[in-house]
């Protein structure tokens, strides 16, 4: 070996070491993301605390084996024994197809059966895989944080979904659908939790040192400033100038969904600090203005408001990806800089950023399209008088699914199930007073 | 220096980045699993939490220190200058063996005194460096994730003083036995830590980089399929089809206990999904039938099931290690795969994998041996009436070794300490009716 | 390239591999001690839980970024292109000088409103980004784990605060201002985070990997020694020598307080076991006796006592650090040892261990004074009629600033904010009773 050769692979092993470091540490950041985050943050209603994060666990559980399924299908001709290779790229990947069925169970909270979620999630995989492989490989859009890829499409999807799936009667100011004090503190841990380890999340596929270095601090910076935009926002648009929880709890991360797909491009500290402003602003007026609206007029149900958390910031995302790619030169990136970030080589060698903007807008489409196609699809599926959905007056209730314990203010048990979607009669002599 | 060397060295150093990173990492994951997973899974209790956590802590703390002294003193030989060095293998080892102590607790939590905690950790500790010794140096089985050497020994010492200090007035529908819904929360902040971290807690002293990596995904898969089982069975073997949360907080463990032994080897991605998948089903059995079964008949009251949690799931890892190193040859290791992964080096340089199998085995026996001897042995000493543990009605109770706040449903203050096992006649007027 | 060049090079590489490793790590950490471990230490209040998670994140959000900005100016001479360069030490930085500010507010919680913080956390960044470069750059004092810098300099700033806005009318025994069960094992998560990841805070800016390993043992052994020591003097000093939970939430965390300067220094196991020993004593004491005597005498009301967690273990760091520094030797750390430890470069050459020693405890008294000064300066301030602090009566009450859920034990919204300080009557017919 030459002195050349051995000075090479000093250099190489340096970048090795970077991004083992990196994986492992991303990978267990996400997994926390995913069971702990994701979990704990739909734990804020009053009496859907064991539903929220015990059918999370069941859907994260059965979706990384089914997602490590199709990665190994879909790979699998590069093999030649025919055996499925598992690694921790793998097992990050799995929990990025995860998130997105995570997502959509938002939008469907306390109204689905977990049988009806293991058929979500089964489909969800499916289609995320597909799409996935649509917008990175066939388009070549970049998307590092998933802003498009996992957001919007999980985010659409679930929103589909609970469009086919309309309760009418599922009264606005139901007793159930709100919150308890401790049950709101709950919901701040998956909040917290996602907040902190959201930088790992964004930078976590980005595979060269310099990408994942830029996408964590960019994701960082943006999530600081949609904090105080979301506070100051809750704060003046609602009465008496008070904060809302609901808000704290999820605006404060549509700063992380917003720069998912630009934060391994040169966005610049400013430009993550400018998108996290507004999707604060805009996420906390979704949650004020826009989920009322949809449910009174569109038919969408939308229980955590996946829409202002990950529909709009992925949407932001995607136009935020789309522009900065277009504007990227090799002044500022370095000519090496943007073939590495972009990935121009083989058959995308001679992309010119510009036209991968054009590309990045066309994944968005594609991602919109399977997000609702798919959910309109699924919500079919789930329309079928065959998955024990809960009843209108028993959603929100964890009584229909779980052993509850007794003890507390507990909801008289007259439980009934759908065997079809439209609601028959269901008494409402709900309010027995309770001697302790 | 010449080129060969320089480029063994290299290849040294990747291992070295390796071993360092998941030694760093494997170090910070265990310690969450010690004070967060084990303090919270235990505070499902209704008004146990303090105890639950606090008394975790204490024990914990108390237990490190013991362990760093009883390792420094096992390996003082090695020294010269009589001085404990301490690194962060230490910690682990030390992290380790306050394990076996924990799970220990989770059969006795709500019926000993804070005092009888630590002398039971004093003599778990002391035990578990014995125990330890002998099964992995002088008998040499392997134990990377401690099925044998951890969860069966503590399981078995657990299990055994409980059953020492069996109080047969203790009514099994004791009010206080019980979980509210918050508190089954709390409880699942402490099964997704344990949950998100087993892979990090079998593959922590594995020290070769292959072996880890093995190890991190043999135990990832186990526990994925063990949740679905656990759900399955769950809805199956309930009235009504409900699920219990005491399942989905314990039973979803189950199978990185039982992929223990065998995370290290070649264990194949399908043999762990399978033995996640019939320890989903067992630990669940055994939370509904055999727990009930052993307090009536054995006189072995366990609080948190550990017998379903550690003891069988222990019992079932020990099994397939030894069939699992039985079966290994070295067409499927290589040679050097071989040798590094059973450690047939020095004393064992002749070894045999059929050999092997059989030590794994004489390992289990010894674990079993320790714990129940032991157990018996520790629980003799804690029937002495000079520990000030709580009357049966007390028991469950953080009214009796904690301030607790007076504002909620609170439990009167007729509080009584045993001075001997022997309980005396104790008022039963407890229940005075509370105005709010 | 030579083969020496080359052979240090990869030893080089070793370190560089060790430090990039730890920075990571260790950034991880803090950051969630930042938000998890301060934000839900403060809960244990009964009806503060939103304020302490939701104004923490809101206080920690905005203070990173003013602290990244603060840095920046301070370091722009260095760099020639008037931009401010980002990396992950500027992080760990922008998290301890947050910490600082989040201290601070332990003092002052439940009797501020949240532009007051801001307020507060403005000021409080500006004074430590000074006090900082004064302590180490001027004075060349060692502080690794911000014993003085930012533990004293934080504790002193918020009593100093909490002593300009005293509130004389705030009776004592004020309905809210204590926990309910599950509020207690809320701030149980906090403590539990903090003292687990206590270990990279104190080694996170250490740059040497010697006395990176150093620092986290020493931080893991007095933490663990605080535990034992907390435990025992809180049942011994409280009424039926019950264990009281503002002490196990608190006091166990003294010791890390406490070997913050000396951590990195040779301060021996046995050193720091002996310091979190004493420290468990003071502080639990401090609780017992202290708070309400300065409460009562001294006019600072210290709602989460900060001035036993942070300013007397803080105190006892400063010192022990100037005792370890001034008796460190030659033999015992090496010559290159010596200069690297207490880096004894550049201007500093010719310093002498001894001589230190009083560089040490002259840094002690600028982070009191800049303490103390900056918090009389700041309270002035705060002490405006212009901020919508909460009347007496609304203090420790969400209810000011929160929309909080309806249908717990709710507090009636006689609400005031004060436009001065002097507190106008106060209707106090708050007990009115409810109906479930």
């Amino acid at each position: 070996m030459s002195e050349l050769n051995m000075s090479r692979e000093i250099t190489q092993l340096r970048l090795y070491v970077f991004i083992l470091i990196t994986l492992i540490k991303c990978f267990q950041d996400v997994h926390v993301m995913i069971f702990v985050g994701f979990g704990f943050l739909m734990t804020f209603l009053k009496r859907y605390s064991f539903g929220a994060v015990g059918f999370n666990f069941l859907i994260a559980a059965f979706g990384l084996q089914w997602a490590l399924l199709m990665q190994g299908w879909f790979h699998s001709l590069d093999y030649t024994d025919g055996k499925i290779k598992i690694g921790v790229e793998n097992l990050i990947n799995a929990d990025f197809c995860v998130a997105g069925c995570l997502i959509a169970y938002g939008a469907v909270l306390g109204k689905v059966s977990p049988v009806q979620l293991l058929v979500l999630t089964l489909f969800g995989i499916t289609l995320f895989a597909v799409e996935e492989y649509i917008i990175l490989n066939l388009i070549h859009a970049r998307d590092a944080g998933g802003s498009m890829v996992i957001h919007m499409f999980g985010a659409y999807y679930g929103l589909a979904i609970s469009w086919m799936l309309y309760r009418p009667n599922l009264d606005q100011s139901s007793r159930l659908q709100g919150s308890v004090y401790h049950s709101d503190v709950f919901a701040m841990i998956g909040t917290l939790f996602l907040w902190m380890f959201w930088p790992s999340f964004n930078s976590a596929i980005t595979d060269h040192g310099d990408g994942q270095h830029r996408a964590a601090i960019n994701t960082y910076l943006a999530l600081s400033s949609t904090v105080l935009t979301t506070v100051a926002v809750s704060s003046l648009f609602q009465k008496h100038g008070k904060l809302d929880m609901v808000h704290i709890q999820n605006s404060t991360l549509a700063g992380g969904v917003a720069v998912g797909t630009a934060a391994e491009f040169m966005l610049m500290p400013y430009g993550s600090l400018i998108v996290g402003f507004c999707c604060g602003i805009i996420s906390t007026l979704g949650y004020i203005y826009l989920t009322p609206f949809m449910e009174k007029h569109l038919k969408i149900q939308d229980t955590c408001g996946i829409h202002n958390l990950h529909a709009l910031p992925g949407f932001i995302g995607g136009i935020v990806g789309a522009i900065t790619a277009a504007a990227a030169s090799e002044s500022v990136y370095g000519t090496e800089g943007l073939v590495n970030t972009f990935d121009f080589e083989g058959e995308f060698k001679d992309m010119k950023p510009t036209r991968q903007g054009g590309h990045q807008a066309a994944g968005m489409c594609v991602a919109i399209c399977f997000g609702i196609g798919g959910g309109i699809l699924v919500g079919c599926i789930l329309r079928l008088p065959i998955w024990g959905d809960p009843a209108d007056d028993n959603c929100f209730d964890d009584e229909a699914y779980w052993e509850v314990p007794e003890d507390e203010e507990s909801i008289p048990p007259i439980l009934q199930y759908n065997n079809h979607m439209r609601n028959k009669d269901v008494t409402e002599s709900n309010f027995t007073v309770e001697q302790n």
